[in-house]
């Protein structure tokens, strides 16, 4: 067995996320484009623990080190195997007018404009819901985003367990819906956008504190055109907020959207959540875009897991969790799961390190 | 039933392309945006004979005409429907800088030049291959977009089958791979490229006249890091390019890149495409672009079966067709599928009409 090969089976048996070598290749690539850990987890497309722990094996088996600024980088060794396998570094060409999401925040200025006055007094990022809002970039480009597929004018939207983003905002500030329903579980979150849309006169939105580990109750089922969240990563919590997503459409033919990052799940994961989607709730995926969100740093970044297995003390200084933006369809006979949540695991697991 | 779902149910008997009510909405949508035929089948995101036989029902219920500028139009019905519906135009706030790729062809200028040179001499497309090539700008984006992801520098490529689009001559002018396979049945196409080698000194890249509806010999299996190609979209031609495209790939965490449309393929589809990959190959999807891919008007249009079944007369004059750029890896246990194609159709079948 080659030295990658063996390191990824090494560190997927202590830290349980699975690993292969072509995930270790990945992550001596991201070494020699950055020092920095937490834009090596970016680079690598890895879970943290993972990440962290094929830097802690590859610092024993002496081909890293971290010097006294913590920075991780190669040594003699690691750049003579670095030559023996021909590994190079990241190159990005993606697009600086739009961040690569393909659709910029500035091709709707005053929304824009409105959404960061309003978003400045948002209430902060707190641990107990896995919060961490994405940049105001990314919000009005995902409202862009869903408006440029003709699921934004005239339709009824619910947004999901995910209003530290204020998506939900965002949407209604559009008036170009016909309903926006915004559920999160963070009383914080709907009293703020209650306020802003009874001084704003926005009277086709509404905000209600919601748990999505409850089902919905029968009138919420096959209500709604369009649904958008951002759940964590793990299983319980991807059938709480996609499953009961898919459950308040309509019909065939409506959309869901939602983030999914490769910082706190696997690639072996993924597969199982396109099985899921695909097999058992009979939708169909027609987007998937690469790091289209970006997550703000969060305050409570040193009380989690992720701070605690990294391999430095070193905090983020810049944005280095990113997340895929998906979009779904619906088609005949799709299936609306709306089964209690009985997981304990609904925040964290083995992949996810974040929260 | 409403008037819609009748409309879908009516022209997917006729037609054979399953249809639900909110693609014959979607058509409507369209034709509020443009009135040319070839602009509301690519707006729609329809194959062309479900767009054409939408528009020659929505005719009959006196819902569309035609001028005599040859202009799909809304009568005083239609737009009665429409306001009674409440649909309106298709907005589009896509990126102008990368054309909504996230990937702009012009971040590596020089790349571009010397492909815009070099192309100009192209052969041209021809039907019996189903041939019509991207722009250039497509081009080099997809060998940006493929750099981007680590996998060019230092990897073994195959280029499989649509070199029209001269994607394998754009990936070997960049000499980041270690080495490039082309193949194509097309024997000009071949010659122009292995000319083209050779006079520029590119010693590790190949061209072979290949078709693909033979299985690949023993030794072309598990050889390659990445394969590229671009499938016409019936269902043994997505077998012969991809399923064989994933024979050739070494390993777990090997890349696949390929376009599919919705012009030649329903949203139906997409979804076994999709099943095939996921629970049938063993890969994982990891990017949808929707309309990467423009391809450019080829002459042997007015003999497709799509100039003859359109309402319209008229020629396309802009880019009409697109397809999503679709990437996906590798896992554990993939599958190799390598068998030879008995099946008759292989560029044609009821939802295709453009070869």
């Amino acid at each position: 067995m080659d030295t990658l090969s063996k390191i990824a089976k090494e560190v997927q048996e202590e830290t349980k996320v699975r690993l292969h070598r072509r995930n270790v290749e990945r992550l001596i690539k991201a070494v020699l484009t950055t020092g920095d850990f937490w834009k090596i987890v970016d680079l690598s497309d890895l879970p943290v623990p993972a990440a962290a722990g094929i830097v802690k094996r590859l610092i024993k088996e002496g081909v890293l080190f971290i010097n006294d600024k913590e920075d991780i980088l190669l040594t003699q060794k690691g750049h003579d195997l670095v030559a023996e396998l021909g590994i190079s570094p990241v190159v990005d060409y993606s697009c600086s007018a739009c961040e690569g999401r393909g659709y910029p925040f500035y091709a709707d200025k005053e929304l824009y404009r409105t959404f960061v006055e309003l978003a400045k007094d948002r209430p902060k990022a707190i641990r107990d819901y896995d919060q961490g809002a994405v940049t105001p970039e990314t919000t009005v480009a995902r409202v862009l985003f869903i408006d440029s597929r003709g699921d934004l004018e005239g339709r009824d939207i619910i947004v999901m367990g995910a209003e530290d983003d204020l998506t939900g905002l965002a949407v209604a500030l559009t008036r170009k819906a016909r309903r926006v329903l915004v559920i999160d579980i963070d009383e914080r979150l709907i009293e703020f956008d209650k306020r802003i849309f009874k001084e704003l006169g926005i009277d086709n939105a509404e905000a209600m504190v919601w748990d999505l580990r409850n089902p919905f109750p029968e009138e919420m089922l096959g209500k709604f055109d369009v649904f958008i969240t951002d759940p964590p990563e793990t299983f319980a919590a991807f059938r709480a907020f996609i499953g009961r997503g898919i459950a308040t459409l309509k019909e065939e033919g409506c959309a869901g959207y939602f983030g999914l990052t490769l910082r706190d799940s696997s690639i072996f994961r993924w597969k199982e959540f396109q099985e899921t989607l695909i097999n058992e709730y009979g939708t169909v995926i027609t987007d998937i875009v690469q790091d289209f969100n970006h997550y703000m740093n969060w305050e409570y970044h040193p009380e989690t897991r992720a701070a605690q297995i990294a391999p430095v003390r070193r905090q983020p200084k810049d944005i280095w969790y990113r997340s895929a933006w998906y979009r779904i369809e619906t088609l005949p006979n799709f299936k609306r799961w709306n089964e209690p949540i009985s997981d304990e695991v609904f925040y964290l697991d083995e992949e996810g390190s974040t929260t």
